[in-house]
């Protein structure tokens, strides 16, 4: 793999081939040219060959690509032949429907526990996930070999409990507060708010998706 | 407002200023520099001079923002000085987490139903929300004046049922369904999966946010 260089959206187009291409593998497509795959995505054929030209193994191109092959390498490139141990941070409504998710569950993202300082949500079990009290969550995160840790409570803390986190270990955040979190980590967000109003725009300027 | 050609890049940063905009309105500044601004928010100031440079009325440079006419400005552009009546289809975890969500109720979006098909589920209020058959969501769309629809059910019937909605008069779709959906409204989507697997390829090949 060539790698280091992609850019960032780039990156982001990744798990939507991988979604695809998943779909294409279940309805039996053996193997897929550049045009096909750009006709169903919506993109334009050049701009994938571009994309996979980042990853010097996926070089079929004149050929069409193998679907199979091409889900194992972007697999390996999203590093989904791995699994994750998670904890997420705030036992509301978020973060129940993150433990109670099933779209991540059989990828190797595992939730392990929940956190929170409401006492009548401590001592909790959502699916076969415990709350604990946050300020178990260090000593919890260390012992566990957390890597993922998720935060879907109040954004006041959520630079806060994101440094002890961590400093306890975690090497990468998913934040759901409708907040930036400065992090020597990759953060990746998931700003509902912010998603509305880009859809609230879109809906009063444009007519088209 | 010039508008019109605003790419989507610039879209997508505008709810983040009015993030920020809002923070810094109740730490009662009133006044700021596109400098100041950039810092806050690691972004340069030259590129927020060009972002706010898309509409004309924000044109206050070199003596700094007035951080009330801005939020004011970005609210209509963004048209959150209207009210949006929304339904959700899919009474799962989801749709669940996303009516009781606080985030937005506050801005005038406003969740008035529930649609499933799960015979255990219809029936059930949610806060003050009520869940129906989706064989009533076209009829109640219509009576309601429904105009953003929520798609957080089964990624097999979210094509169907998205059609169904613009169809009986939704003007845009925010889907959480882990598919592309082809429509003639904007679709706003917040893939779950897809944003964790860009942070698990981060937390892979990147040491920094």
């Amino acid at each position: 793999m060539k790698q280091g260089k992609i850019s960032e959206a780039v990156i982001r187009r990744l798990p939507r081939y991988y979604r695809h291409l998943i779909t294409l593998n279940e309805q039996g497509v053996e193997r897929i040219s550049s045009g096909e795959l750009a006709n169903i995505m919506n993109l334009n054929a050049s701009q994938i060959r571009q994309d996979f030209n980042n990853f010097d193994s996926f070089g079929q191109q004149g050929y069409g690509y193998q679907v199979k092959n091409l889900i194992k390498e972007l697999g390996k490139i999203l590093a989904l032949n791995k699994t994750y141990k998670m904890i997420i941070i705030g036992a509301g409504n978020i973060g129940r429907a993150l433990t109670f998710y099933d779209g991540f569950r059989n990828s190797g993202f595992e939730v392990c526990a929940l956190f929170d300082n409401d006492p009548s949500l401590v001592g909790c079990m959502y699916r076969d996930v415990p709350v604990y009290h946050v300020d178990l969550l260090e000593e919890y995160i260390a012992k566990n070999n957390i890597t993922i840790g998720i935060y879907a409570a109040h954004s006041s803390f959520a630079q806060d409990l994101s440094e002890k986190m961590i400093k306890a270990g975690v090497k990468a955040i998913w934040n759901f507060a409708p907040v930036d979190i400065n992090s020597s980590v990759p953060v990746e967000n998931v700003h509902l708010v912010d998603s509305l109003y880009v859809l609230s725009y879109k809906l009063n300027n444009q007519s088209g998706a």
